[in-house]
């Protein structure tokens, strides 16, 4: 590790403890220089490093400053799409999907962009829909926004056979007791969530306006039937800046 | 963007996707020259960051190569605990605690570097276990390791006053039908576990010799008797480039 480096990453963690909050002042290089025994020009140097990671950002007249972050918001994953919590939802006359109605439950506005199409899918997709090499999948793609800032990306992919002249073909909000596919006809009775963590892709950085080097999870929900016969596979990119992802387990 | 971030980002997908795989060469400079249309120091620049980010790493000669990646491991946590998976584990007589039992049920080498202290606990601990602004924590701070590689971090905390005097203050591991807990008579029924992305602390990327800027999951678990009263709190740090979090959901 270089001197720099190491600048950089003891400023990472007094920003990320809290120590210095969003749209705080750096401490002075003179100060920096005198606490950690090196020259400018590597204080200089660490602060940059900070700078290309998008942590701190340079303010009118050179000053450097911590990032502002975006207000976190925390989904429970056992709860967002169980049949209880939208049968409540539903009856409380909340619009919009379950995504849409846990964000407003929780006084925020949601807002979606869906773009819906017919694809061969990822790889990874093809093989948690158990798809055969050729076979097709209707994707419905979401920018999730809440109060009109960019939170996550969420793709869902379904079987082609099984939704083609549904509902779920158009590009717009799909409200039904029991979820999406529900209105179809088909219950997901249970999930499977594999939680991966990674950089962005180019796409992902731009579509979700991420500073530079913010890491995401990458979030791939399966949905069953009681027959255990995949219906879904949801793809949801969470920017570690702006998510935390809640899971309830019993121990039985 | 600038046209180097453009040729990090696309070689970074090439590399996530799998096209271009570990250890093997980078395409040469005057191929991408043509490829992008860029001139070499702009290829090189691009180059750079990725080396920089410890995703490409230059071998004799100054050849440039996709770093090798460790094995990935996929963890369970809807069961990773269970009582019933641990019952089935203590008949099968597998040695040490549960976390060493999936492992080596799995076929791998598990192995744990203890120590165990009485903290001040960090304050999203001290949240989690309900304690009073001076109450102290027993902390068995793990560092885990498969087949001799450092795969995670797993801190657990308990508050003073229930452990105190048990197996647990002893720096080794504890195997107990239903957990460490259990084995002082304290048993938790459910858990709540809290995921977020970022990138590492220095002592983090030092203990699990993480390749640079190779982001983390920060998961806390914090475990509750049938009362609702927190019995533990576990904080596991789980590295990017050799991890996946799975989790099975009712959607009753």
């Amino acid at each position: 590790m270089t001197k720099a480096q190491e600048v950089a990453y003891d400023l990472r963690e007094q920003i990320e403890s809290g120590h210095l909050a969003g749209g705080a002042a750096l401490p002075s290089e003179s100060k920096m220089m005198s606490q950690y025994g090196y020259s400018r020009e590597t204080i200089r140097a660490g602060v940059r490093l900070l700078v290309e990671e998008g942590l701190v950002v340079t303010g009118q007249g050179q000053g450097k400053y911590v990032r502002e972050d975006y207000p976190p918001v925390v989904w429970n994953w056992t709860t967002l799409e169980s049949r209880s919590r939208h049968a409540t939802a539903v009856e409380g006359r909340t619009a919009g999907d379950q995504w849409a109605s846990a964000i407003a439950e929780n006084g925020n506005a949601p807002r979606q962009d869906i773009t819906v199409s017919i694809v061969e899918p990822p790889a990874h997709v093809r093989e948690c829909l158990e798809l055969p090499a050729d076979g097709l999948a209707v994707a419905r793609k979401r920018v999730r926004y809440i109060d009109n800032r960019p939170y996550a990306l969420a793709d869902s992919y379904f079987p082609q056979e099984l939704v083609t002249g549904t509902p779920l073909m158009e590009p717009r909000d799909v409200s039904a007791p029991g979820g999406v596919l529900a209105s179809v006809g088909l219950v997901q009775a249970k999930y499977r969530d594999e939680i991966s963590v990674r950089m962005p892709t180019r796409q992902e950085a731009a579509l979700l306006a991420l500073p530079a080097a913010t890491p995401i999870a990458e979030h791939t929900r399966t949905g069953y039937d009681a027959d255990g016969r995949p219906l879904r596979c949801m793809v949801t990119i969470l920017p570690g800046d702006r998510h935390k992802i809640l899971y309830e387990v019993s121990a039985d």
